[in-house]
């Protein structure tokens, strides 16, 4: 049996609270002198947590497997992300706070410029402001399609999303992004029989959508992508007997949260307004998520220097978020964003949990990559250091007599 | 869901060539003066790909289980060593390269000598040359046996393989060796009802068997062990997308790699004969399997001395082996032989991954058992340490949105 289903089975609500700072991307590899934008911050209080508690490296799915921001945050909310698949469309859906029902099929599309051969040109139609995606948006929900309820709602730039709603539709259906320009989109294409009758739908959309948009000088057509229904995940509050509070800006996150049960709060301003929402916000929660995008953006800029400095905003502000009072803190991402490969990674993520008196005291000086192999907490898949947070914070009862 | 499925999943085609080297029982524990074979070795080259990459711990099966070549080259190879069980029947066919088919039923024989009661004198009939064994070989295929057709085949000395055809049989027998002398051999007996017709069948074979050996001098007699059917193994190709070659004196191994679905080429004859093989049949494959199996044979020997020479003289291959192009390495072990214990162990493997750019450079500054503990990779099921290879070979596409 997975032992997470023991974690379950033993949790306990306690008045003890638990803050899991997500530093989004946050581990890296090494550089030629051997640092990382980690390492060569300067971060006195991300280090006396270290100090003062256990470190150690977590696989948000697998060893070699290199997570998206979905299965990378259900490990770190304790699921096994190979259980519950998020589709790039719910993630959006739910991210811009639409009201996504279970049955309903919702996908990601893009603006495009289409040539007049109606070949792409530009797969972001020149990333057209968020204000021109409302005008175009307005346009397509003129868009009735008979069988089948239709929203379309601007994300930004030149993102969106479209929801089917009525019975009996599948998202089993192919993108119509061919991921390239010179090429025509892709129709609309059933992947298994059932879903059939919901391509013919989409492909109805398609055409009006089209018809709407000729003559627009950048957004002449539309490419949709990650077709996906709700998955049925169960909340923490019944997983776990958490009271959870996300604390995020960015939509995605937010939605993330949102699909596992979390009580999701205005989004921040920037980092330095994060203690105030969190303080705001916290009675009656005992487990807080806080997400930080910016490491993650920086590492895929490939900008070494631009993710030390986050990491030191970040540390600038825990003085304020411990002095909301948590008994337990977790600091760690959701995967790695190694800067020498500008993209996400398969590489294991540091972790550090803080816990006086509960928390093993190991030998580790600092929060760094290299020195979190030789932590207390090893090297475990992510969802367990939800167990150890848990454990440290008294909300897991004594298994067996 | 176990990871590797995801890695299955995620896995994709690319022209980057990844080289596993196995050192056949590579692992030993530590002597009086703290050293093993491995940790004494001058081997520079060993060390600078320690240096540059990752290292780390790997259970071929898990803690504290001993494996035998067949669940730690399946370890190797990606798959989980319980899901597959190998006999030695299947294992010595393959070995020698015996077109074995689906539901045929294989065992390895040993001839014996039989005293004038029938008793066993000698289990292994006196090592006799393998000429000779072909001589009583040809004799055995004068058999038989109504209902099924026979194969009787040469392995070396006193070794051979009986493999059955035809509808129905079932490999649920008995050995009829009773691992000691002084006894006749067992009769054939079948494990479960179903396998009652196969057991008849092989009874009549040896029946036949020892009338055509009465008179023999040495070979007199014959033992059955590890009868078995094919397993059904879906290739890597198939698994990982890889195009896999295999570089291997030893017919086990040549087997093993086979069983899986790889390109098996002629032996090298020596071990300084390898790079020449592998340059020789590189072109249009990205995965390479090395086999060298004098580490495991001098470990068995309890022979500290001659195993620290094999690794000095595998160490002296690999700038030529390096020259053919890999853009990631992994050098470890199927299993542990001990010196101490002369026989196969549980203690986990090292293991090396190099991969420059990709993996993660930790401080490790020699490849030994004791620097591999505070490597990057920790420690993990073997079969873990082939996603790490395609992740860092870029084998693997990002999993979820």
């Amino acid at each position: 049996m997975d032992p997470m289903l023991v974690v379950e089975r033993q949790a306990q609500q306690t008045d003890s609270k638990i803050l899991l700072l997500v530093m989004d991307g946050l581990g890296d590899t090494p550089n030629a002198q051997g640092q990382t934008p980690l390492s060569a911050a300067a971060k006195p209080n991300l280090d006396r947590l270290a100090r003062e508690g256990s470190c150690g490296r977590f696989d948000p799915v697998g060893p070699g497997i290199t997570p998206g921001s979905g299965p990378g945050h259900l490990a770190l909310f304790g699921y096994d992300p190979t259980e519950y698949e998020i589709g790039r469309g719910v993630l959006s859906a739910v991210g811009i706070d639409f009201p996504l029902q279970p049955g309903d099929v919702a996908a990601r599309f893009n603006f495009c410029t289409l040539d007049a051969q109606g070949n792409i040109v530009d797969r972001r139609a020149g990333r057209i402001p968020t204000e021109e995606n409302r005008r175009l948006v307005a346009k397509l929900r003129q868009i009735k399609v008979e069988g089948v309820q239709l929203f379309v709602e601007t994300e930004s730039e030149h993102r969106g999303v479209l929801v089917l709603r009525g019975e009996g539709l599948s998202p089993m259906l192919a993108d119509t992004d061919p991921q390239k320009t010179g090429v025509p989109p892709l129709p609309v294409r059933a992947l298994v029989p059932e879903a059939e009758a919901t391509a013919a739908l989409v492909a109805q959309f398609v055409v009006q959508a089209l018809q709407l948009l000729t003559g627009e000088p950048q957004a002449s057509g539309l490419l949709l992508r990650g077709f996906d229904s709700l998955p049925q995940i169960p909340p923490l509050s019944q997983r776990f007997r958490l009271r959870p509070l996300c604390v995020a800006t960015y939509p995605m996150y937010r939605g993330l949260a949102r699909l596992v049960g979390m009580h999701v709060v205005e989004p921040p301003a920037d980092l330095a307004d994060i203690p105030r929402v969190l303080a705001k916000h916290l009675a009656g929660h005992d487990f807080v998520f806080v997400h930080v995008k910016y490491t993650d953006k920086a590492g895929e800029d490939g900008d070494f220097q631009r993710k030390r400095q986050v990491v030191e905003e970040v540390d600038r502000l825990l003085p304020e978020l411990l002095a909301c009072g948590f008994e337990v803190v977790v600091v760690t991402a959701d995967h790695a964003t190694p800067v020498a490969l500008a993209s996400h990674s398969w590489h294991p993520v540091p972790a550090l949990l803080w816990a006086p008196g509960r928390a093993f005291v190991d030998d580790v000086q600092e929060f760094t990559e290299k020195a979190c192999m030789g932590g207390a907490l090893g090297r475990l898949p992510l969802r367990f250091l939800l167990a150890e947070a848990l454990a440290c914070a008294g909300k897991l009862a004594k298994f067996g007599a």
